[in-house]
């Protein structure tokens, strides 16, 4: 029930990176994925902002600290979180033997996991399977992986661009995962990125946040935070090449923004239950972060969501949340649309407002809920999902 | 469908103290409540956070700082609110009609609404039926009043106590009404007390706020908070008589608290598609703020309410919604209880974990979600519901 979401295009390769898939048999489907790095790749990651981080959250950047990685291995259905010291070295167990298999240190391994918290890994069948990993990697496996990162997901997310650098074409490619819990905070769901750019790791860093902030951070389904958020950007560029200079980096962060940003957008049109895909607009409120707040008092509001699940143009509930947003309103500058329809102008009833025309705006596929504030002229965008009786249904029966 | 909720008893009279209901003929039931105050009364109130308050409640403000107010008319199913000046107008209007029948000044009339937010009120009903309402004035008509400000409340909501005072029983009754659009804020839903106590002015203001901070302020149906909220304490004790004194106040003080108690947790048992009556009891933290902050994460998760709905014992989400609460946690020094059985215990998964034992607690009406951070020694309990598909129809439909 994806909104306005089709199959990815088989992503093209990525010079040297390959990936694997595999099943662990304690699914339907494949469960575990592979990246494999090429020699002398550069990793940025963020990781989620949650305080009861997952035991493979702290590995990775245990890891990430200590060596340069060669490996990105993932596991979907199982997030092991809450899990303990028992649950950690269940982890760096899966991470020596992928590290064994593929002849590298085990801290050269990165391990990410997705799926229900306060469950062990069942390790007798977890260890052959990332063992075998190795022997299905192919340049052409990324939708393999990302299908094999689902969990609620319908559809697996890809998105590749091209960018111009230095005479040459480069490439960046993105895949991700995410459903649900999913209020990313200074991170993701599972995201993985890869360009054969040469950037130095404190560019590849700074950009990485950056385009994070433009849209991972710019989305939500319910206002939970995973205890398993990862977003990584490998540069796979030879140390050798020509590294990416400030001079010449707009090409490539607005691919990478391009790349993050449907992927991010992918994620809210296949959020679960999802049956409408909303844009949240503030604009002329004071400053970024106040329209941000706003925004995301809207895009979290239950009782927003549910009246966009029943195309009900209860507009007043829009009124509601922004109010809650813990920001200054002057209700008298303040104008709410649905699309270009205006609801609620500068503190009044709009007089041309038409509860039918607003009717039939919400009960499209997709649209804008836009807020101005009247107050100054900053602005944000953030995307959301509607809160359906198959959100419920799903979360009930998750681990059943 | 209220959780171990019954019809209240009825309120006995506080003396001069007299209300009426009445019906502006636009709902099926009684939509207008008046409370009449006798002479010398003191009021004190506290209302909504919301930033987009409704016009009564700027209107009341405004009242209260101009004069001692003589009387409170409540209209329920519309809120008045985000209606603009015309909003205002009609709200200043009913006050004017309500204060012409009583011959009292219109600044001496509270009002109070509560609905539908973003319409405008039917002022060619509502202007008759409340210059009718005096006529129906009564001492026994607590409950009357209760029933008339229900909006998807399945049951009015009235409590009563007494309490010893200088060789004297007095008494506080109070009614309130609240199912959804629902976290207070330093303020509640709609709530009215009265006492028949003599209290002066600065201590009913601080009593009040101090009872709203364990009661109303421990309450969340789904996080949003509404632009119509109002809790009001009335002390009818003429100035003449023998007025309340710090040394005295305590039995008063259990006495409003216990009232205010049971109307904030009768507002959640009657709440909007409520199955369960959950408690978040937060231990061991290092200041009240802290487990104030967790537990409020914990039960606003919509992840936690659906699993709560649906029985699943899946407590890894508590961990989740813990994590997200903004509070540093050490995971290794926290546990998570459902009512006394350990599921997660400093760490790691509770070594005599039971999902059987789990799921049969979490079939029950009413539990205990409790949490120990294992940091200090402060506490605090909340109180919240499940969110059910009966949730998602009652806010699909709200104005059908």
């Amino acid at each position: 029930m994806a909104v306005g979401l089709s199959p990815p295009e088989p992503l093209p390769p990525i010079a040297g990176l390959e990936l694997a898939s595999g099943a662990s048999g304690k699914r339907k489907s494949n469960d575990l994925a592979l990246i494999k790095l090429p020699d002398g790749s550069r990793v940025s990651a963020v990781f989620t902002q949650n305080a009861c981080r997952a035991a493979p959250v702290e590995i990775a950047l245990e890891h990430l600290r200590r060596s340069a990685p060669k490996a990105l291995l993932i596991n979907s259905g199982n997030a092991n979180a809450g899990t303990g010291q028992a649950g950690h070295q269940d982890a760096l167990v899966l991470c020596r033997s992928l590290a064994e298999s593929l002849a590298i240190a085990s801290e050269q391994v990165l391990p990410f996991s997705t799926g229900v918290i306060g469950e062990r890994l069942d390790m007798g069948a977890l260890i052959p399977a990332v063992q075998a990993l190795p022997h299905n990697l192919s340049a052409d496996g990324w939708l393999m992986a990302a299908q094999a990162m689902m969990t609620t997901d319908t559809l697996p997310k890809g998105a590749s661009a091209e960018f111009g650098f230095q005479g040459r074409t480069c490439r960046i490619n993105g895949i991700a995962k995410g459903a649900a819990m999913m209020e990313p905070n200074m991170a993701t769901v599972l995201c993985f990125m890869a360009t054969d750019a040469a950037i130095s790791q404190s560019m590849l860093d700074q950009l990485l946040k950056q385009a994070v902030s433009k849209s991972f951070n710019r989305i939500t389904v319910e206002g939970d935070t995973s205890t398993n958020d990862a977003c990584v950007l490998i540069s796979t560029g030879s140390p050798a090449s020509a590294e990416l200079t400030r001079g010449d980096q707009e090409s490539f962060c607005n691919a990478l923004e391009e790349v993050a940003l449907r992927l991010a957008q992918a994620i809210i049109r296949d959020a679960e239950g999802a049956t409408r895909f909303i844009t949240v607009s503030l604009e002329d409120g004071c400053s970024e972060a106040d329209c941000l707040k706003v925004a995301y008092a809207i895009a979290r509001s239950p009782l927003v969501k549910i009246v966009a699940f029943s195309g009900d143009p209860n507009w007043g509930r829009i009124l509601m949340a922004a109010g809650n947003a813990g920001v200054k309103i002057a209700m008298d500058r303040m104008s709410i649309f649905l699309d270009d329809h205006c609801c609620f102008e500068r503190g009044e009833i709009a007089e041309n407002y038409s509860e039918t025309q607003a009717a039939s705006i919400m009960d499209q596929p997709e649209f804008t809920i836009r807020v101005s504030l009247g107050q100054g002229k900053a602005s944000a965008q953030i995307w959301t999902s509607d809160l359906s009786d198959e959100y419920l249904r799903i979360n009930s029966d998750y681990r059943t």
